[in-house]
């Protein structure tokens, strides 16, 4: 079975503390591809990039085994480019420039052969866009959401359209909190599951994530990093991973669904660990299990 | 065996977005004492109170079997008093006023009957103070230490004298990254390790608690609490609920130390169900047992 990945690709300029890279590969798509890719599978993905998309760029992905067909590459545009700074706590990023070129009229048309795709994520665009993919798909077993906080500001309704229609969304702390209007973040996720999704995953960076299903709520821990070298595309790699778990398995037990957060987990951890995709890239499947038996240890009593 | 603890004992006023409460039994000593006594054992107590000091306190500490050899009651002199007031988000709560009255002078002298105590409880005071109970104590088995931000801007040098000489710190997070210099919680934690406590405690509030032990990270999930009343007293309930487990089983593996900080989280889960200590009055063994047996639900992957 395939995920079906749909996002952004960005080139990044991303500057911490102590380094910084620019051209970077960047945007949700590819760090959801990357993490979902580890579990087996095909990994589609749609999106849109510029001619100054390099050939590196491509082959990256390819070596992945991600399927390229839903790539549009709009010849004599740009890319979208992304720049950010961390303050020294790295919990806190500012931006510095969005110039969304290419990304300004993205219209997201899946393939044929995307289209009867079972796992599905929509990576963290318009939800407009991500209610477009949906309407493509025949008959998706299980649709994931992102979001961030821009949409809950500009596009409230159509954000709460989308949500209607997903399996499981997945948001973060203080995007629960805006989007509900909550600052008790448990009184923000019965809000937020009343809002539609079937499953809710709040992302809580440092201090772990929590999966609320059918009146249960998972606790899933952080990994405790001590090195965190660049925190971009984090949560995106969680909902990789967690979706080629989930891909890979094909179980939507509760049961699985937690060990689905952990792999996620485990991926986002590895994610902040080097600059841009660098994190993510050449894992294997026996780093991936000592990662989840190392959560699990620390989590267990 | 016995619990010692040593701390304030304070009439506090609380004002929460929902409700107020004016001479409310406060003050570490007090949730300390009570969240220790569901464990069984002795719990022996060192404070000060002026006269004003209600009989109806003194009876309720009595009903916990909390021993009051080491409470000096000053006539004519008032209890320590604290007012604050939550805001909206209950994470941050402002200090209305500080009346430390008979506590100003405190200075705890520990019955005879108290020295050969095993497991220790230093409460949030001047680690002046926290060091001279270390002095009269013949050989305590296992001393616990909570501070505050207070302290470790005033009191830096006779704070890391203290720390010194302790089995288990306790502190939350802010104040872990305040005394270590370090934004990064893991960075900050091992930094103070360094200090000197064998063991390590670091409280997040609604994100749990971890527990950092000779090279090993524990992490307790918190209690998803959505109706959170008083978050006050919900560490002190913390330090007290670890210490009388620990008193209890007098085991002090790392096993046994994780149990601990689940415990202590249990008894912290129901101090902020309700106004004052009243959360964690009235407990019993059963609904001790059954949010643990919650918590660990909550966790188990």
């Amino acid at each position: 079975m395939a995920v079906l990945v749909v996002g952004s690709i960005a080139l990044d300029y991303i500057e911490t503390p102590l380094d910084k890279i620019d051209n970077a590969l960047g945007g949700s798509t590819t760090f959801i591809a990357i993490g979902a890719s580890y579990f087996g599978g095909t990994v589609n993905i749609v999106g849109v990039v510029g001619d100054d998309f390099e050939d590196s760029h491509i082959k990256l992905l390819e070596k992945y085994n991600i399927n390229l067909e839903g790539l549009q590459i709009v010849k004599d545009e740009k890319t979208f480019r992304y720049g950010c700074k961390y303050q020294p706590d790295m919990n806190v990023r500012d931006s510095l420039y969005t110039e969304l070129n290419v990304f300004e009229k993205f219209n997201p048309v899946l393939p044929e052969s995307y289209k009867n795709d079972s796992y599905v994520v929509l990576g963290n665009i318009d939800p407009v866009l991500q209610s477009n993919v949906l309407d493509q798909l025949k008959s998706p077993k299980f649709v994931i959401c992102d979001t961030m906080n821009f949409w809950i500001s500009i596009r409230k309704q159509e954000l709460l359209d989308v949500i209607k229609r997903v399996d499981l969304l997945i948001i973060n702390d203080s995007e629960a909190k805006e989007l509900s209007g909550e600052s008790n973040l448990i009184k923000a996720a019965e809000i937020v599951q009343g809002m539609g999704p079937k499953h809710l995953i709040i992302k809580k960076g440092e201090h772990g994530a929590l999966l609320f299903s059918d009146g249960k709520i998972f606790s899933a821990p952080a990994f405790p990093v001590n090195n965190l070298v660049d925190p971009t595309g984090a949560g995106d790699s969680f909902a990789g991973g967690l979706a080629g778990y989930l891909n890979k398995t094909d179980d939507l037990s509760y049961e699985n669904l937690k060990l689905a957060v952990v792999y996620g987990s485990v991926i986002a951890s590895f994610c902040v660990d080097k600059f841009s995709t660098r994190g993510i890239e050449e894992l294997n499947e026996a780093a991936i299990q000592k990662r989840f038996n190392e959560f699990k240890e620390i989590a267990r009593f």
